[in-house]
């Protein structure tokens, strides 16, 4: 699996025209799905690491138009893993606190510590998305934003986190679809959102509002990748392999005894 | 009062030892205490009106060597104003939690929201500090450190946030003096820790520290202030006057209401 292939480098205005969200890379279902058996296993093995070692931490930033399925993405990839090295936060309109600080106050609080792994459902860029479509944020407070958000992912990175950016690709045909499914289902009307509809019409806002983010936001150290959503075995294969591909970059091995190993005969003698 | 002769402008290697800590600008006491009345009553006002306003927030950052009265002066200061649109933190030696973030982790969480005073009792500038003097901090990793302080005080001003940062600016021989007031008054025997007079050792290492930390941090929006420490009373009245100047600065008002004014007869009539 080459997740290179899914990183977004080309910037271009129309880039998302271009990339299929019914994709699924000539896997089928079946593969997807063994595949991704093993690769829960890996991730299990090396969050363990990670959290014995505490010297990185992963924070995987999870984006997308509404119904692209970042909760049921967070549900599948991360179901398995040590709930004590792992923190995921949503990130809902803001509180009146939260509006009466920097827009980064609540998400850097959030942020993992070494040795965790961090999901975040929606982040601070959302604040350059919502009001930016719905017109209430000026062009040079924009760049600002953009600013502050490469200097504080820099500064995350150089401090030790990995940060990874997953934009969910869907169609907007597939999010007629679930949001009909939503509404028909009695165990996914909680989901539905009326203002889910509301912003359905500002799809093709949204879409180059997302180009501009990733045309201001992708830096080698923090890339965005974008993931075929349509299907959601695919979504979650693919995320997956994402996070798993990224922990075995970091080398990870568990830390060393650091006095000398004692003998351990001398722990089990009568005494003790 | 010209508070502008105390901003620190000049960041040559030896100006620390140019300024002179038993300066008290010509006052005697009692004239400083009269001005430090008035001076309170204003901020009282001014408080309530950057409360009521909600546009602006400021954060007064207290540093200097130990004993060299940042408590006292937060008590003397912000004793009279409304509690409500205050908040105080003294930042200690970090926990385990907060080592495991990067450093201004702990500091952005407890940023003045708008309408708010926030005082730091030591800060992020701790970080630039002890460990630079106790030398387990790279020279590359303490230029990255005051990237991201410059970065960040940087973001909190555009963002609405006035900072002021005062330097404490005590004498050796003043510095032992209230080391030996610790000692032999019960009522402060609290305050003594046997750590205040190992770092003592390192005094000449710590002001060479707070030269850098001036030359790498002043900035029009984000100023350093000296404030000459060895007398109490001229302290308290320099710092007050300079948060009480820059607040005026900001041209604070009431916010006028945004509906039109009710007829208060209405409000008034048998039927209420």
């Amino acid at each position: 699996m080459n997740i290179k292939r899914y990183m977004i480098k080309d910037t271009n205005e129309t880039l998302l025209s271009k990339l299929d969200p019914n994709e699924s890379g000539d896997l089928t279902k079946e593969e997807a799905e063994g595949k991704m058996k093993e690769l829960k296993e890996r991730l299990t093995e090396l969050q363990d690491i990670l959290f014995a070692q505490k010297k990185h931490s992963l924070l995987v930033i999870l984006q997308g138009m509404d119904s692209s399925g970042k909760d049921g993405t967070v549900k599948h990839i991360f179901s398995g893993i040590n709930p004590q090295g792992f923190i995921v936060t949503s990130f809902k309109k803001p509180s009146l606190e939260e509006e009466a600080h920097d827009f980064l106050w609540r998400v850097h609080m959030k942020t993992p510590p070494k040795g965790y792994i961090a999901a975040f459902n929606r982040s601070h860029y959302e604040d350059v998305l919502v009001p930016r479509v719905h017109g209430s944020l000026q062009k040079d407070e924009m760049k600002r934003r953009f600013r502050y958000i490469r200097q504080f992912e820099e500064m995350l990175v150089e401090e030790g986190t990995t940060i990874i950016k997953l934009f969910l690709h869907i169609s907007k045909e597939k999010q007629l679809e679930k949001i009909q499914e939503r509404l028909q289902d009695p165990a996914k009307h909680w989901k539905f959102d009326a203002s889910d509809l509301q912003e359905r019409e500002f799809w093709d806002d949204y879409q180059e509002a997302y180009q501009d983010v990733f045309k201001e936001s992708s830096s080698k150290n923090a890339p965005w990748y974008w993931i075929p959503a349509n299907r959601r075995w695919y979504r979650n294969y693919l995320a997956l392999a994402i996070v798993v591909k990224t922990l075995e970059g970091l080398n990870l091995s568990y830390p060393k005894l650091n006095t000398p190993t004692p003998d351990i005969s001398e722990l089990i003698s009568p005494r003790h």
